[in-house]
């Protein structure tokens, strides 16, 4: 048993985990020999299990151990609760893994509050929904986001959220399957690869893993990839506006990427998660360029306009006419991961997604953008004023602050350690966001002006 | 164009999918080049695609091709539908999907309306939740459930309901597991397998895909398989209360099971979804059986207890000794999995879910299991008057009738036509469920009595 907990404790503190956190194990009398009694002081010594221990006799799946570390966004976690253990006075400004602050705009809330009374109600209650999302959401998601370009609604999949739709298009196209990605880029996109076997082991020298194509993305290219460096994968990740690099590709780049995957037959899957945060003429969906209804994907969700980042929404727009090299349609196939792996999206949360695609609640959501749009004003004139070069933030809630020659995780610990602020480290984004670090705009006004001041503190 | 439509329909008229439905595809002038003007009739013919449309490069996944037909609860919602086309007047009821129809408990409704409100708040409002569900709701749910069988709170995973976990489960398990399922048993597990890659091609001649163990559960053995028949597997799902015969594996029944998996060293996932309709001394949890900690995962979900089919939620429980053969932990690994793939279950469903498992809730949830079962009750009785065999239903909200000698669609089709009630078709859920319907005692008590007054006239 004491073996059981050091080894456990081991793979804690290599990893993310908040689930075995800091919860002591109780001693259980049945089914367990007792080698000695535990101390209650856990050692993190990398202990092999104990022989003692009953094990199955399933090999653990080769790919889970091919991951580095944990998840990202666990992992800042988990280094933030470390700091509050150690600081436990100190008043903490999250600016790291970019979850929304603002309440959700009491329209919108109201009718998730409505529909989750009338359940209670005989007139009011449903059940099971269509696995891909109610009809009228589906509608409005079509009309609202894609009126123009011709996405209809039997091609909108409502999801609980983009994360899950991007590991469902993982399983939808399988282990043999090669992809290329932005470097930095989300890290759900890597890691479900790895996850489903698309890629090789990784390779420390480059932290990069083997297999998949990273597409480097840095301000001496304006954070949009050299094609003809790229070679052909069978899928494309594409985020715009990026995250972490807070860059939106310009419609003759996305020409140029659309064009790109055609001509490689590759399919595209382009995150369009921050669109509504595009000010200038950027393409807003990937369908707005011609051709992309053959190539592409496109995912997206509710989280970042409305708030709904505890409450589960997001959608998956594949067109009929994205077919697989033996005319398959794609969306088909989808269709039956969907009907398979998923229930539909929360009955209370898609009467929240109808809202915010009311006219009173679209103009809510505007409201709610246009807020943390002045939050990242406010981020990048502190550090433009501090003489570093910031990049994003015009049309996305990130800013991307290079700092020279530096490790990320170092400026991260150094910025945790002296001013409180959690931020992201770049290279948790891959090895090209080494020597940067994201600053989130979502954050209440006061805590990022406080959080700046702190900034200009500590590097004046 | 007209080629597309026509390779479109074709596949809908052989699968699921109300994605593409009735919905007529417009022509779109940009990019496709039309070789003919669509005549708005579609044919079914098995053409395919055309050579002039664009294809990527992308080949299908090998997998979701040895799907066969679509997922059978979207298929039955089909036949429903086209049923409904047909008889416009008629009053279907529908005993088939296991949908719930019961309002929500009113003390559970407005939890969640409360939890929308305050999201609407400074005070009230949370983004991101804990990947693995908020700490009150886990701990909530091992003290309810668990706490006389040792499993903590860090053991249990919420979800947005047991069938993405199950799913969940299978990307964890990965492509190299072998797996045995009861037959008949819920579509889902072998659905999942097959999508992962664990199985072979569907063998048409047995009605089963290679590469799996089917479990055979028939009245001769109890609804409980023959143990010294079935081969080793890395992984055995298994359902008590079973859907979709109905029948509760006795304590006797579970133990030899959790022995004969450790034997094996299989890890055994038990969904007890139906766990709060027993009411006689059967096992509610796998973990009431000694020795179940070192092997078993089990899967529940608050659907059909609280009627949450809509709302979406469930939850996973992993012991943490539950080791694969080198000794890492498998909560480990579904833990990295559920951060990557997953962003927890929406966060009004957690609220619902906590005033689920206080005592009014509590309460309010067995009056609806209790409803649901008088309901059973009425429909076992009218099976049996009519002198069929009957299974099931005491412990279950599931009857699962015996009709000797027939096929499963052909009954299904007759009840359908002949007394516009939906059943589910036994061989729906494996081989083993030839010549049983299974009827589902969700269902308003009017619309139940009604059923059977139809079930009386047809087969009287």
């Amino acid at each position: 048993m004491a073996a059981i907990q050091q080894s456990l404790s081991t793979s804690i503190s290599s990893s993310t985990s908040t689930f075995l956190g800091q919860h002591k194990l109780r001693l259980r009398s049945q089914n367990v020999s007792l080698p000695g009694k535990t101390s209650g002081i856990v050692r993190c010594v990398a202990t092999p299990s104990t022989e003692t221990s009953y094990k199955t006799k399933v090999s653990r799946n080769e790919n889970l151990a091919k991951l580095q570390a944990g998840y990202l966004f666990p992992e800042i976690a988990r280094r933030r609760s470390a700091h509050m253990l150690k600081h436990p006075d100190a008043q903490i400004i999250s600016l790291g893994i970019g979850d929304t602050t603002e309440p959700i705009p009491e329209f919108i809330s109201s009718a998730m509050a409505q529909r989750a009374h009338d359940l209670s109600t005989l007139k009011g209650y449903s059940g099971y929904g269509a696995e891909q999302g109610e009809k009228q959401l589906r509608a409005s998601i079509a009309s609202t986001f894609y009126a123009n370009v011709g996405i209809e609604e039997d091609e909108i999949f409502v999801s609980d959220g983009a994360k899950s739709d991007i590991s469902r298009l993982q399983v939808l196209f399988g282990s043999n399957v090669t992809m290329a990605v932005q470097d930095p880029s989300y890290p759900a996109y890597v890691d479900s690869s790895v996850i489903m076997g698309q890629t090789g082991q990784f390779q420390k020298d480059v932290e990069k893993y083997g297999n998949i194509a990273y597409m480097r993305c840095t301000p001496e290219n304006g954070f949009f990839p050299d094609l003809s460096s790229v070679p052909r994968t069978d899928i494309i990740f594409f985020c715009s506006p990026n995250n972490p690099t807070g860059a939106a590709a310009s419609r003759e780049q996305l020409t140029e990427l659309v064009h790109f995957a055609k001509n490689n037959g590759s399919i595209l899957v382009y995150d369009s998660a921050y669109a509504m945060y595009i000010c200038d003429d950027s393409p807003k969906s990937i369908f707005e360029i011609p051709g992309a209804k053959e190539v592409a994907i496109e995912v997206s969700s509710f989280s970042k306009y409305a708030g709904f980042t505890g409450v589960r929404l997001g959608w998956t727009a594949i067109p009929k006419a994205l077919l697989y090299s033996d005319g398959f349609p794609v969306a088909k196939d989808f269709n039956r991961i969907v009907c398979t792996s998923f229930n539909g999206a929360s009955n209370i949360a898609q009467a929240g997604g109808l809202a915010c695609l009311s006219p009173d609640g679209f103009k809510a959501m505007k409201d709610v953008v246009s807020f943390y749009k002045e939050n990242t004003e406010i981020i990048m004139e502190t550090f433009k004023s501090l003489g570093y070069k910031v990049y994003g933030g015009k049309n996305a809630p990130y800013v991307w602050v290079h700092f020279p020659g530096r490790s990320s995780w170092e400026v991260f610990s150094e910025i945790l350690e002296k001013t409180h602020v959690v931020t992201t480290p770049g290279s948790g984004f891959g090895p090209g966001g080494e020597g940067f670090v994201r600053v989130s705009a979502f954050g209440h006004r006061d805590n990022v002006v406080e959080a700046c001041r702190r900034f200009k503190e500590l590097y004046k």
